[in-house]
């Protein structure tokens, strides 16, 4: 396994590879890997001959007041996992090596895709992911990256930018790694005490409720949502930002539910900013 | 010589190439194609096995006013002089196969790089050259591609995008090709009138006044400019937008000429706002 720190070296291993006909898959993280993102690089790695795994806390993509500073790391047990994994080739660049002096280009995908839930709480957030992993597709020049579902907007923004921008790249999404009770897998639950552990699940119950109640028949989000919240506020420990069902491609507000919608919670739990989200096809 | 309209085609052929350790070079262009453009192919022949040349009147670049609709157009002879020059492939799209339903990713150099100038005039102009340019890397999948320098704030601001998105592309600068009386080639010149055409050497008359003075030891801008604007204004038909004198690779204004500047310029002569531009070193 090859740890790289500089993009030219990248950019020559990888153009090495693709000259040798060799097929790269990509995983970008933050790190402080979890079994979300191992399960991401199993994808990956049945698909490859060269697995990239990027990782970058990309301060572009952090708001003002956000977590940037206290964002877990933890690079040696990183790099460990990766080994595990089979991971070919680590990228781990610093800031200054992304961002050098008189950094000056953002990509932004605008319209409803970025301005709706996360976006809508997250000002500037999606032009940091976006930009971040335009950089990272110019960088790895892989075929294919892996996504998780579990950030199901920044899987929605990124085909978005792909499809425009014309990356000749495959985006891939993976489905949403759960802890038994349900919780999905995030570095930042991390943040959450033993209390807040416990009711931490109450966002996954009110997911499943929102599937039953849509293939039983319920085709209203407002009757839906209404019903979610009041799982997720029984715990009296939440402060949820927002409880939406939307288009699962275009993200755009239904308001019956008769195509594929994305159905996705935001809440606070103590410290920790908690987000899920699934898709559930009403036919 | 293949033209291609399809963008899946031309990522294709372009695949094709590099799998066979073909050298790729592109020459991107809006087509009404003159002697400026046929000096950026011939450099990039020299160069590289596969030669594109891409032509499209890219609608996201012009502003609310501008002359989107006049611009001059002439499919059949913009073949038969690539075909002479030795093309390989014209990459050929229409609007629709470049900016599909839903189409929302802009790829923005912010800062004064884009802010002076032309931008200054052009509100929203570069944004739809960076972007375009990025779309059209992905598509080309160019070793190089060629700019010319007669677009000399395009050819910073598209440097400044591939330094900062990492796309692994050289750009080259190619040099400004003129008429014999100095004028810089342009497809625009078209909307001149003989009067006009008659007085439009007055801009590059100004550029060398300005190269002279630097060379001789005038170092303050103030006084370069005003010497330049009298040239221009000798004319009695010019409406000047700009003559300045900027940091040849930031394009920050200079209080005193003391690195490489770039002179440039942009007027109204008619119907035409004509630009022109030379970069000189005081050393």
């Amino acid at each position: 396994m090859e740890i790289v720190s500089s993009i030219s070296r990248m950019q020559e291993l990888s153009a090495l590879a693709r000259r040798d006909g060799r097929i790269i898959g990509f995983v970008p993280t933050m790190g402080y890997l979890h079994e979300g993102h191992l399960s991401l690089m199993r994808i990956a790695r049945k698909k490859c001959d060269v697995l990239v795994v990027s990782i970058f806390v990309n301060p572009t993509q952090f708001g003002a007041g956000e977590d940037l500073a206290q964002y877990p790391r933890n690079i040696e047990r990183d790099k460990k996992l990766c080994r595990e994994e089979g991971v070919d080739v680590i990228f781990l660049p610093d800031e200054r090596e992304m961002y050098p002096e008189n950094y000056s280009t953002y990509v932004e995908v605008s319209g409803n895709i970025t301005n709706v839930l996360c976006g809508y709480f997250r000002p500037g957030h999606f032009r940091g992911v976006a930009t971040v992993v335009a950089k990272l597709l110019n960088i790895v020049q892989p075929h294919f990256a892996v996504f998780g579902q579990k950030d199901g907007q920044q899987l929605a923004v990124i085909r978005r930018m792909v499809r425009d921008l014309n990356y000749p790249v495959e985006i891939v999404g993976a489905p949403t790694v759960r802890e038994p009770d349900g919780l999905a897998m995030s570095s930042r639950n991390e943040y959450l005490t033993p209390k807040e552990r416990k009711v931490a699940p109450k966002i996954y119950e009110s997911l499943m409720l929102a599937e039953k109640m849509i293939q039983s028949g319920i085709f209203d989000p407002e009757i839906v949502k209404d019903r979610m919240r009041r799982v997720i506020e029984e715990a009296k420990m939440f402060r949820i930002q927002y409880v939406e069902i939307v288009d699962a491609e275009t993200l755009e507000p239904v308001k019956k539910i008769e195509s594929p919608v994305m159905v996705a919670v935001a809440a606070f739990l103590g410290k920790a900013r908690l987000i899920d989200n699934i898709v559930v096809n009403p036919r």
